[in-house]
């Protein structure tokens, strides 16, 4: 029996996420947009004590951090879904909404998962190539059909790092049809210092039919353990809790996300590093005069104008473990993590040596 | 707009999974089929170290369990797939194989996942009633049809704690067509002491199409932290991975499996304590002149006489949480977790308590 037989319809064609390179424990790995800072150590303690009890079953809903949640977003806990990391609530707004055969438009790159989990729903992918290295809004409106269900706005994009603003998002949302769902993805919306950074919660106020998603894995810290989150309207987020998992987050993530959302301090510092990092990208791209995207979320997308893999390679040859940009399109671009401020030094220095090489 | 114009077709007749009742800390709760004795204390060291990591993403395909597994098994970790629970398993299962309108055989009743995830993905669930609380495997095999895609088998089953022999299975698969996965779920089997206990493991070995779903939820005392498994042929397995999240299990939950594989003394203790259990409950049962089906889980099913809300009311406010079988269909029936020694003797008193209430 082939593999084509016993699979679903369209499994056979789904690409594979291949995540960024770890390396060895000798590497400076900043190729996933990790937290350079760590975790917050009162997540640390929580998660320390939480290991005590991992014999019982968790919290269903993860009660305790959606009503953290709902105070810090000035919302209701029925208005959030917490799941295994933004991978499984992507993947559950595809099983709640998706109908084989409908369409799901989003920017090109952005995001894999909205691609994968459509794919994997029997929906079709309608991507949008970005304009100026940003989401064509005015092109993804132009591409909604009768049969567009989901739309997805990473903002800030992964992997530019650039950003739609609330003005440009309120024209977008202006053309969306009401039974089409916006999904704001603002995994890294923290990070963005640009006051006019659009979010899906103006509309989600509004009572629109948006999803806003929002990660534990950069801002918090907490990649390891799995934590994501969506809001909406109670109506959405019931229909999401309809293929939730009946036990998706562990007792030891949820001892931890609840402590850190608690630890503002860590969250200050966390913002404080980027900020002095991005500043340092800038000053020593433009000293080399490398063109790079306005770095809204934990990472800098630049282009060092020659050979992704190449220069991948080599600077994983230094120790360096950064993300090579041909996947997406970026021949010679590269996607850097904003490390503490030694590692992003020790990668300046390598950039430039291995600039000189070529 | 009205949820049911947004929800994907079949999403909102789904009837939502209800976890068993935790209480609070000061009951003792008997309800979820956890271990009474905790986790290993090797896994627990593991995973308070793994806490200080938790920054850093996870291994994507849970790597050193997989390697782990195949020892253990006898197989080769490429026909493993790790995730977030088998709940999530079950969910990657239906993904992976089951097409809009295909059927999935299962016994009724059982582990209520098999439906769940079936009617999210747009099957039809064909559910056969046990036979003498037993699935009825001639009865199951009658009911493949061309369109039947998936057939579970949980053995020992849940709730009822029976199972089906090899040779029983043995006759049962030389009925199933090869282009029908069966999949085993065997949640439960480590804790029964009968040696003819069917396990889809034979007929793995023997090239068929066969999924075999283990958990360290029990056993291993890990439920909190959310890992399960499926083991098949690698064609099988390379199919599921491409459902597979991109990091679907948590640092600490790895670090708290793997080292939980390699206590055995703690497995060992876990199976006496089962055991002895298993004893008492059979003999105060007998003595009470109880019905109850023959215990191979960690756990019994038993028929109190009376209705089941009722005695679980009762029970509760004596300090005891089992889990009520009407919702099975079993209306005097109650599933019972093994608990500590001093537990079931408590539980024990507290049955005897209520039923001269009656």
């Amino acid at each position: 029996m082939s593999e084509k037989t016993l699979a679903r319809e369209g499994i056979m064609e789904l690409v594979l996420y291949i995540p960024g390179e770890s390396g060895d424990e000798n590497m400076v790995k900043l190729s996933s947009n990790e937290n350079a800072l760590g975790c917050s150590p009162m997540a640390q303690e929580a998660m320390g004590k939480a290991v005590s009890s991992v014999n019982e079953y968790p919290n269903p809903t993860s009660i305790e951090i959606r009503k953290e949640l709902a105070k810090l977003h000035g919302l209701d806990a029925a208005q959030i879904v917490v799941s295994n990391g933004c991978d499984h609530i992507l993947s559950m707004v595809a099983q709640a909404f998706l109908d084989e055969g409908e369409e799901v438009v989003a920017a090109s790159p952005t995001f894999a998962a909205y691609a994968t989990n459509t794919l994997i729903l029997g929906g079709k992918m309608v991507k949008v190539p970005l304009k100026e290295h940003t989401h064509d809004l005015e092109a993804m409106a132009a591409a909604i059909t009768e049969k567009t269900r989901l739309v997805y706005i990473c903002n800030p994009n992964n992997p530019t790092g650039t950003i739609v603003t609330q003005q440009q998002a309120d024209a977008f949302m202006e053309k969306v049809p009401q039974d089409c769902i916006v999904v704001f993805d603002e995994a890294y919306f923290e990070f963005s210092e640009d006051s006019d950074c659009a979010s899906g919660m103006k509309y989600l106020r509004e009572g629109r039919n948006v999803l806003v998603t929002k990660t534990f894995s950069k801002l918090y810290g907490l990649a390891g353990e799995r934590i994501g989150y969506a809001m909406g309207p109670v109506e959405l987020v019931n229909i999401l809790q309809r293929v939730a998992l009946p036990f998706p987050v562990g007792r030891v993530a949820q001892a931890g996300a609840l402590a850190a959302l608690k630890d503002r301090v860590f969250v200050e510092n966390t913002l404080k590093s980027n900020a002095e990092a991005r500043a340092f990208f800038y000053e020593s791209f433009d000293k080399m005069g490398i063109t790079y995207c306005p770095a809204h979320g934990n990472f800098i997308f630049a282009d060092l104008g020659y050979p992704a893999p190449e220069v991948f390679e080599r600077l994983k040859q230094k120790g360096y473990i950064v993300r090579p940009g041909h996947g997406w399109g970026y021949d010679t671009w590269q996607r850097i993590t904003f490390g503490t401020k030694e590692q992003n030094e020790g990668l300046m220095e390598a950039i430039k040596s291995v600039l000189e090489e070529f």
